[in-house]
């Protein structure tokens, strides 16, 4: 399973996502499912993938070796992340990717049905527009966070969501969502041991064009492993100061 | 879409749910999802429900009405839920009312399953014997909640698992687990509009053998009011009382 949240900010961009793959409890192992584009000074992009290995994979590999241009065979004329002019043919350019690969394997993998569940996030901004974020569904289709709904999520999506719906608005400054976003990722983990540590991030600001802040966190990290504990300790004091119903009778 | 948790405590039982039904979004109502079954001194059990309405109704009828005992076709000799002698044949009476319903409506409500989906929590405890906890599935089997794991739910699970997983003991005392129920409810309704108001609750003491709780709370009870209120507001203050991230750069 995995869990990635992409978070789309007044002030950038905010991507987490776990590194845990599991073919059955049995058989568990770290990959990363953060991709990141750069070209400093023009565009930085970055994508989360869930769902199956072997498509999203395919998925990464065939955008970076890019897609023909339709109608076009020359090599120099491929269609990749570092030549489309905007955020918006970016996306369509992942889609277009991700409806090649499952025109390839879907057939094989899942013969009942025509795709085979994948899921992806792609957000970033180019040169001369604003940063976008984008959910990319298995058909190649996908929609776009907008200041109302300033987070999309994929895989185990459930557990961490509630106080990601509490807390994240549009308006919150990118340290204060990253500390949102592990806390989102710490519920996950607790309740599905198939996400797991060690965590991706990357934080973009916008018109930066570059990447400033990229991390790798496993277990030893001492603000991530300290979070957990406090929340964990706040939560229960919390609740533990909240009364206890007064309307029940001899208990 | 329903939500519905059953826990097993040192002192006794706590079943809550919620009472929206919904057949699409737009065609939402309002179903008691809670069945309670009192013979007082003798017997008290409660089952929560979930799944397709009408096959629960049906299981819920047809449990009131009874099972011809194998080999038996005398009214008299039904088994029911006020003669089964333990809360163990309680459940497999439960789950051969599920086999029933389904052999009869699943053929024709989900032609190429076995089953339709339905799921229920039955708790409960006969003179005699202490209290116990089941999950039946759709197909008539069913666990039984022990003190490692002392709640089961049923329904839209996930959102309202992580305070849960955090907070809820099998030695938390019944008005605490009213509480951090609530407050699981509260996350799911939040996150999920087809979990709403009214919520069904009923709270069992051991060896009490009668319903001395059992409450419907609306939108306008002040308890849960509050309680909801003053929890998102200490989850807001807590949230921002922790430190933001030191090894962001240049944020």
């Amino acid at each position: 399973m995995t869990y990635g949240i992409g978070m789309y900010l007044k002030d950038g961009l905010v991507f987490l996502s776990d590194s845990r793959t599991n073919a059955g409890v049995d058989d568990i192992s770290t990959f990363g499912k953060m991709t990141v584009w750069e070209r400093e000074g023009d565009r930085v992009l970055t994508m989360l993938t869930a769902g199956n290995l072997a498509i999203s994979q395919a998925i990464i590999n065939q955008l970076n070796e890019g897609l023909a241009r339709p109608g076009k065979e020359a090599e120099d004329e491929r269609d990749t992340i570092y030549n489309v002019p905007t955020m918006f043919q970016a996306a369509r350019l992942v889609g277009r990717t991700i409806r090649e690969v499952q025109k390839l394997d879907a057939p094989h993998l899942a013969p009942e049905e025509n795709f085979v569940a994948v899921s992806a996030i792609l957000g970033g901004q180019i040169k001369g527009q604003p940063p976008s974020l984008f959910l990319m569904y298995k058909e190649g289709n996908f929609i776009q966070a907008t200041a109302d709904t300033p987070f999309l999520q994929i895989g185990e999506t459930k557990y961490g969501k509630p106080i990601l719906d509490r807390v994240l608005r549009h308006e919150t400054p990118l340290a204060q969502a990253v500390k949102v976003g592990l806390i989102s990722l710490d519920s996950t983990m607790r309740s599905n041991i198939s996400v797991g540590l060690p965590l991706d991030m990357l934080i973009y600001r916008t018109d930066s064009f570059k990447v400033a802040n990229q991390y790798r966190l496993d277990s030893s990290d001492r603000y991530f492993k300290d979070l957990r504990r406090q929340w964990s300790k706040h939560l229960q004091d919390t609740f533990n100061k909240l009364p206890n119903p007064d309307w029940l009778n001899d208990i």
